[in-house]
């Protein structure tokens, strides 16, 4: 088995090429359009759920590239979430990934048309993905679609933005993650669940589990990240969060009791992987890359 | 049959019901950002597109009321576009119907993420219809989603954004509104005559043309509007497309030239429907409708 790093390398750069290869247009006219999906989707993203999309694949012995198209739109959902939460009107970040914004790079019609257009191609891919059966594809409609919805992303981002200057208590901060991170998160392991084409109710249950740990490990890390980083190496503002008074992990549990929780979160996921056996390697190691990660 | 007024009165009725009942959501922390949808979505609009799939499903002797979740689908992702066209940083519109637009009434970050979520929940409520087969709902989710997307609506409204300004030929004028707000006229009577169980595809065929040329009308009489309404009839400013120097069809052809084109266009729409029978009365009415209208 290869290296995690050379794991991950492979998948971002499998990833990037599917992306890069299929988002553009005949038209000339859309040209300043693709050309801001582009700079926002291919922008150097640590690809996380795609790569959660082909090992949970891989972790069902699917075939890696049956996993293409739902990578592809789990990747674009969060790509347009990313070009909406900077904007202005929303959390008014100048840079994303150490790039500027897409309305800063471009302007804030296009960026919004970019983000409206990245949300529609998803859908639009993974119903022409004929490598699966309509029932399986519409299944996996559906829980992107419920992922990027009211019940899951968009509903977290409004809770979010509602959240700014108050106190939440860690139970309310809890569930506005799992909607505003963790839904896309599980949808994209249970997507790449089916896209292997063997994936049992069992399965699909122990791989939600795996889900949901990893989903707010991913946040707490966020936090602790947005404390510790320097600018240069997060790629956004040092403390943007705490700047803007939104509640996090750190300022609820300190530190101390933050990087605990992140660490308790990744072992609940490893446990959950164990009737999915060694093929599960992949996950577990995504699940400690998580909370590892410095950036 | 009852009067088409009558008829246009109970679509109306009937999908403000089906969208009350269901745009709602039982978290607390939501209460915001469905208020701001249902208000978007219920403020008095036409209506055309739901009555289009309702018509086009009776048209093929369907159920009406299998028509709802499709025309609830295409109403929600027309009102998302009108959310997002209406911001600040695309058209900049105060008023639509007559009402604050959704951004004056609440603020900017909620309007952005009121559409979102109609974006998403489309797609899902579409995918969840389990009244049709798994294979139509995919079809039925992949033709709204292409619609939708750049090949459609936001394609045609990045187009019309990079038109501002630039004297546009006919052509270049005519494929904008075919991307623009034709994409999802068609998507509407294709949607609605696939919930009817009996779509041919020469049915499908002929709806088609019906649909492209209705389209166009449709936006051939908005432009004439444009230019002949008082603002308090039409519910925005008066001549705004003009004042931001937008390219319209009576700017190109004359207004006599550009009613000629409206009455020719419905009438190509009515030929369309022959293969049909009278069953697709509603959907002639509806032709003469779109370009006898007054606001």
């Amino acid at each position: 088995m290869t290296d995690f790093k050379e794991y991950l390398g492979s998948c971002q750069e499998r990833i990037d090429g599917y992306l890069n290869q299929h988002l553009n247009s005949d038209q000339p006219r859309l040209d300043r359009l693709f050309s801001a999906i582009r700079y926002s989707v291919t922008n150097g993203g640590k690809r996380i759920r795609p790569m959660l999309a082909y090992a949970s694949c891989e972790a069902l012995q699917g075939d890696i590239a049956q996993a293409d198209p739902v990578a592809a739109a789990v990747e674009m959902i969060h790509a347009y979430s990313l070009i909406h939460d900077d904007l202005p009107a929303m959390d008014n970040d100048d840079l994303r990934r150490g790039q500027p914004t897409c309305h800063r790079a471009f302007d804030e019609a296009t960026a919004i048309l970019a983000g409206d257009a990245l949300h529609a191609m998803a859908f639009d891919w993974l119903a022409a993905a004929e490598q699966f059966d309509p029932a399986i594809r519409l299944r996996m409609v559906q829980l992107l679609a419920a992922a990027a919805g009211p019940a899951g992303m968009v509903g977290g981002q409004a809770i979010d933005l509602g959240a700014v200057g108050q106190s939440l208590d860690i139970e309310t901060l809890e569930n506005m993650h799992r909607q505003k991170t963790g839904a896309l998160i599980r949808a994209s392991v249970q997507l790449g669940a089916l896209a292997s084409g063997h994936a049992s109710q069992a399965h699909l249950k122990a791989l939600g589990t795996y889900a949901e740990c990893i989903g707010l490990a991913f946040q707490v890390q966020d936090d602790i990240l947005d404390i510790e980083s320097e600018t240069s190496v997060l790629g956004k503002q040092q403390g943007a969060d705490l700047a803007r008074d939104k509640p996090t992990y750190p300022a609820l549990l300190g530190l101390e009791g933050a990087r605990q929780l992140a660490a308790s979160l990744r072992d609940q996921a490893v446990d959950a992987l164990q009737p999915l056996g060694p093929d599960s390697a992949r996950l577990q190691q995504l699940a400690n890359y998580i909370v590892q990660r410095d950036f």
